[in-house]
């Protein structure tokens, strides 16, 4: 008998039999007395046909009438809210739809990419306390001037885990296509396994280094109000299994690490010969920034000749940009010229077992070896290291990492 | 320079082709100096679409579900006017789009078929002072309770001539796939002539008697505010033709007959031998409406032997319960029978200039004796008589009539 938040994803609800699905999912749960409240994403790739309709108007919607884009992407949750609310009154259990701006879902006013101020979950509260299951609409929010907001990529993760924390809820459940959270990939790994529970900041950097299970959007907010999380799949009958996301158990055994998680599309730019000095480096990063470019990891040495070799890795969507500031920077300063590797992968070993053990890097760096993969860069924070490899040996270092931290054997 | 409503349907905005299409005439409106409210439909088939998912999630969600149907179907105009905003602000032209929630479009509480009860319109005024185009999803509203409405059949054309209403438009003009409204159906009578102008009565007479042109909601709204409505095609690019409805000229030269409607699916019910007097004539027409059935015509013939036949005309849709009724009734008080005829078309002759004019009557029924067309039941108004004849002779009638008031005539 305890409130929960349970959000599900567009695959999901993608058609009216699966919506039919979800609503005797969630009359079990209601009619095992809990209080449900449902947030839902729009249905299947409803999203991607209504930006494409955008297209055919205009160029650049989200850019040139972000307000209007707004509008048109927020029928899609509204679409897969109402058939939802009315599957589950079919289903003999009252249920109520509320929009974004009905559940008072209050957002800063930047169209497209809107951030949660606040949730006033008077509504919300009401219509619980009238004995409703109620259906709120992800992605969507209203901004203090009554206008009608998005809230960009991972919106829905982030108003169902926002709610949760508004309501004090015992748990979030994110409903999605996966089973939970997996030790790497298992399409790429095929020894990985599924984590039974995970702490927030070792989610935080699986999620923000290319697992796409939850937006790192929630977790943080899920990490900052203590919401419990759960990833689950929405596609298996029972209610076993999945991850839950959450403080660390005290006492609990770690191991070195949790998971490993990769992204293709990055690369790598070598200023080399760059004058020594703060200066030199500051000022390339400042035209960088400038020009929009968002640099991923960085790297100096400085070599013998009191010059500098300075490391910069991008994503390849900014590569063109990357490179004519570096190569205009360089000519200016003096400096011998700009190398850019293309075509590669980050791979990230994640792990809060992992802060102050010694040899991690070295086992890591002889796995890599062993299976003849060459690491082209490196960045580490306290729970992980990330390492750029070739984009076609990604799945080749995942393996070879995941069997040398022994990531297949044992359940957590 | 004048301030101007604009509505446009379903078929206008069908197609993101179509939309840029809509939006370069809005632009060239605007940039001829005019201040614009636009309402629009949602696209094409979108809302029979909503209908159909909405009947894969509930067999009867109208009955069942009406606050989430409305919560479902409302989406489509969200679509189309996001869409239309957009195309707009690419022709370099201002460009803002509000929901009937956000237009303060205010109805009762009745789900599927609301009524507008008032319009603020302090928004919608505001957005026209800052130079914009106003463009407001037709068809939806917003309760007291902020609950989301729709206004059923017609609510475009509704929200149009409203706004128009509210905002002391100088006109409200109804684009749609038709150049205005004619004399009879072109499609069915080929020497059918489009009216220059109609008055709101014969107007109202013609679209309550199968026109579909311009919802009759929408024609009452305007004879009460006085709001000139012209309707013309979104599909010829010259402004000129189309229909002007307004109120009658004065000293203009009425012809008899303005134009002609017709609809299907009427039936003809006949109760013989049912005792004389008030009350059971009275008796009938109470189980009718106690079992929901509309009665279309009403008609009493008393015979030499005191006894009366009642005969009543309804649409076929409801003609089972209204024949069950009829034959209990029937029984009970003791008369001959029933006789159901099913089958029947309405054909209606709509003009203010028959008022008080000899000949109407038999003019009618001589034509319709030459086309060899039988009349089964009549009933007029102050400027409309209708006439019941068999289906399939409903294009003869249409002919017979259109040439005998010589409707294919002259200009008006």
């Amino acid at each position: 008998m305890a409130l929960l938040v349970q959000k599900y994803g567009g695959t999901s609800v993608a058609t009216p039999e699966r919506i039919r699905h979800v609503a005797r999912r969630v009359a079990r749960w209601r009619r095992a007395g809990h209080d449900l409240v449902v947030v839902v994403s729009a249905m299947g790739d409803t999203t991607d046909e209504l930006l494409a309709l955008a297209r055919q108007v205009s160029p650049d919607p989200r850019r040139r009438h972000p307000r209007e884009l707004d509008m048109l992407l927020t029928a899609g949750e509204r679409i897969a809210m109402a058939l939802l609310a009315m599957a589950i009154r079919e289903e003999r259990v009252e249920a109520i739809s509320l929009t974004g701006s009905q559940a008072a879902i209050i957002t800063d006013e930047v169209h497209t990419g809107a951030r949660i101020e606040e949730v006033r979950a008077a509504r919300v509260r009401e219509e619980l306390a009238r004995g409703r299951v109620v259906i709120v609409a992800g992605f969507q929010g209203v901004s203090r001037g009554r206008e009608v907001t998005t809230l960009g990529r991972g919106g829905s993760d982030t108003t169902a885990v926002a709610l949760a924390a508004a309501l004090g809820a015992e748990r979030c459940d994110i409903y999605t296509d996966v089973d939970g959270v997996y030790t790497a990939d298992p399409r790429r790994v095929p020894g990985a396994r599924r984590l039974v529970r995970i702490d927030y900041e070792e989610m935080l950097e699986l999620a923000t280094s290319g697992a796409k299970v939850v937006h790192p959007r929630a977790v943080e907010i899920g990490a900052r109000y203590g919401v419990p999380i759960r990833v689950l799949s929405s596609f298996r009958d029972d209610e076993e299994g999945g991850t839950l996301i959450g403080t660390r158990a005290q006492g609990m055994e770690d191991m070195v690490l949790t998971g490993l998680a990769s992204e293709p599309g990055h690369a790598r730019l070598l200023v080399r010969g760059l004058p020594g000095g703060m200066r030199p480096t500051s000022a390339v990063l400042a035209r960088l920034a400038a020009a929009g470019v968002s640099v991923d990891m960085l790297a100096q040495v400085d070599g013998a000749d009191g010059r500098r070799a300075l490391q910069l890795t991008v994503l390849e969507d900014v590569l063109p940009e990357a490179r004519a500031v570096c190569e205009a920077a360089a000519a200016e300063l003096g400096a011998e010229g700009v190398e850019v590797r293309p075509g590669l992968a980050r791979v990230t070993l994640v792990g809060s077992g992992m802060h102050g053990r010694p040899g991690v890097f070295a086992r890591a760096f002889e796995a890599l070896m062993g299976a003849g993969v060459e690491v082209f860069a490196v960045s580490t924070s306290s729970i992980s290291i990330a390492l750029l490899v070739d984009g076609a040996q990604e799945d080749a270092a995942l393996a070879a990492l995941h069997a040398a931290f022994g990531l297949g054997e044992g359940a957590r």
